[in-house]
């Protein structure tokens, strides 16, 4: 595998190193070069957005830090929890006085690690209060819904919630807002290769030529099935039959749609599955309010999609249409 | 190969179908559905700007169309010229009175249909200019510029004379703008992958691994040569050295610098090189005025990178950190 890398050891350094530099707007905090956060934060005033995870997923975690989005990102190595120090480092770089919203994917390494951050936290005098996204569908049954992994869905309550507090809302309020978000998204991601970790030199699990994971993770978990491939418009109805039954979603809803490609899948034919996630919703009587298609949330090479639906109200439809800017989000 | 696609002689429709469904802001124009252009276009007392190229570039061509930025584009099948009919078809898109600068990159079946299109369009009355991007470094010797290919410094030329044409520039100030822009941006890039055309089915060059195509062109042309890989920070110097000298540029000269993916390369490495190309310019005394990191200009699912620097003057500064809104380039 041929890459653009200094050492394998050393890609989350050296990525970081030329994050801060191309983006005056963000800063490493002075104690630890692994919380990456807006250079304005923390806001005083304000309630502190914050989230992290592993490297090799960006845009996510670091490309969400922004205006009206995250204060502050704790930045793991690839596929892997970032410390608890690091989450409490960027608790203290985003808390502005009026408490934080730690948001977050439901993954082992992670609940650890900010359950302790959280602990460091309140002997600080801290007020942090969590959400955890456990947006897709294919990694536990209905009923178990806490064993679920969070994906791309996070990105969506780091939007609503990161406006929600942006436009002056309290803990309470913008903790409300983030578990509407995530309690009312589904996602689901199909794999079609694999990817390979610059430290370990070969990829731990393979997809045939041929051959589809439906129900992939974002670091290779194993799906639900793996099956032949089929065109863009059956993996859209695999996608959105999967999705649309579980929250359930109903006719008349109006619903953001996000598709991301897990890296190398090209936004060409990101858009080839929008056009048919859009027609599956429309015959399901689903509306799409907001549409958005890009590599948001990768896996390092990975080929593959994602698609994430989120059932809108009134209040969600406001927050996520609402204006932000930042490496992974941009929006008038 | 695994594809998110429906069938391979598709791929450009299907895509342009998502394209409209998921961008209110953007449509094909009635009688010709190779045309996306703005939905306000044309901008009545405005220059028109209109490009077009071969698809399989995303988001170049098609998401550069935006606020402050392309009005019309003509869009041809993978790696291939849109047709005559279709740049003259986006030439009336975007004509709003005051002339339309197409404004392209140089290959043979684009000169030759743009040449066939603007006589299409004299016969209709219009007045129609032209910037031939010729950036790409390696493409050929110093000297031979006209015979150099346009990559990645056609973005910086769309982003100056879109936002020139926004500000109410005429025709002549819009092309000398845009010929400004070409003429003091230099590009190059190394391939690390090949890519597979959907239609065609398998790759039609070849890397080997722990080789990289030292100024391969975005159709996989062959570069200048194929060397053993080296590191991030080796490539950055490789690339800064070709294409400081070829300008030149010189001390205190402050630039834009656009990295792009060439589709698979992750963001992660993408940054890696862009701390690379900081320190080497640096090193040389040039300042990043302007630093842009993203898949910008891909290749499908190519693995590598492009450097496009472009030596900046108190005009063009003002002019490629004006706001627009696209796709592919998002600025406030």
């Amino acid at each position: 595998m041929n890459r653009v890398i200094n050492h394998p050891d050393l890609v989350v350094e050296d990525m970081l190193k030329g994050i801060v530099a191309a983006h005056p707007e963000l800063q490493a905090t002075p104690d630890n070069p692994r919380v990456i956060k807006r250079s304005c934060a923390p806001v005083a005033g304000k309630v502190g957005i914050v989230t992290g995870g592993g490297s090799g997923h960006e845009p996510a975690f670091l490309g969400y830090v922004g205006e009206n989005l995250v204060d502050a990102v704790a930045v793991g190595e690839i596929f892997s929890s970032p410390t608890a120090k690091s989450f409490f480092d960027a608790m203290k770089a985003a808390d502005g006085g009026q408490g934080v919203a730690c948001l977050y994917g439901n993954y082992a390494g992670d609940n650890m690690n900010v359950k302790m951050a959280i602990k460091m936290a309140e002997r600080a005098g801290m007020t942090v209060r969590t959400v955890v996204a456990n947006d897709d569908v294919p990694s536990a049954p209905k009923g178990d819904e806490a064993k679920r992994r969070g994906v791309a869905g996070e990105i969506l309550m780091w939007k609503t919630a990161g406006a929600c507090a942006a436009l002056g809302g309290s803990l309470d309020e913008v903790i409300a807002v983030a578990q509407k978000t995530i309690d009312r998204t589904r996602s689901i991601g199909i794999g079609l290769s694999s990817c390979v970790i610059p430290a370990a030199g070969k990829a731990n699990f393979h997809i045939e030529d041929g051959k589809m994971e439906v129900g992939i993770g974002h670091h290779g978990e194993p799906g639900t099935n793996v099956a032949d491939t089929v065109s863009a418009e059956q993996m859209a109805k695999i996608m959105v039959g999967t999705v649309l039954p579980d929250l359930p979603f109903g006719r008349g809803d109006r619903v953001a749609v996000l598709i991301s490609g897990l890296g190398a899948t090209p936004l060409m034919e990101q858009y080839i599955l929008y056009s048919g996630v859009e027609k599956a919703l429309s015959e399901a009587g689903v509306t799409v309010a907001v549409p958005l298609v890009g590599n948001f949330f990768t896996s390092l090479e990975m080929m593959g999609v994602t698609l994430s639906v989120l059932q809108l109200d009134e209040e969600l439809e406001k927050l996520i249409t609402h204006p932000c800017a930042s490496i992974g989000f941009n929006r008038k």
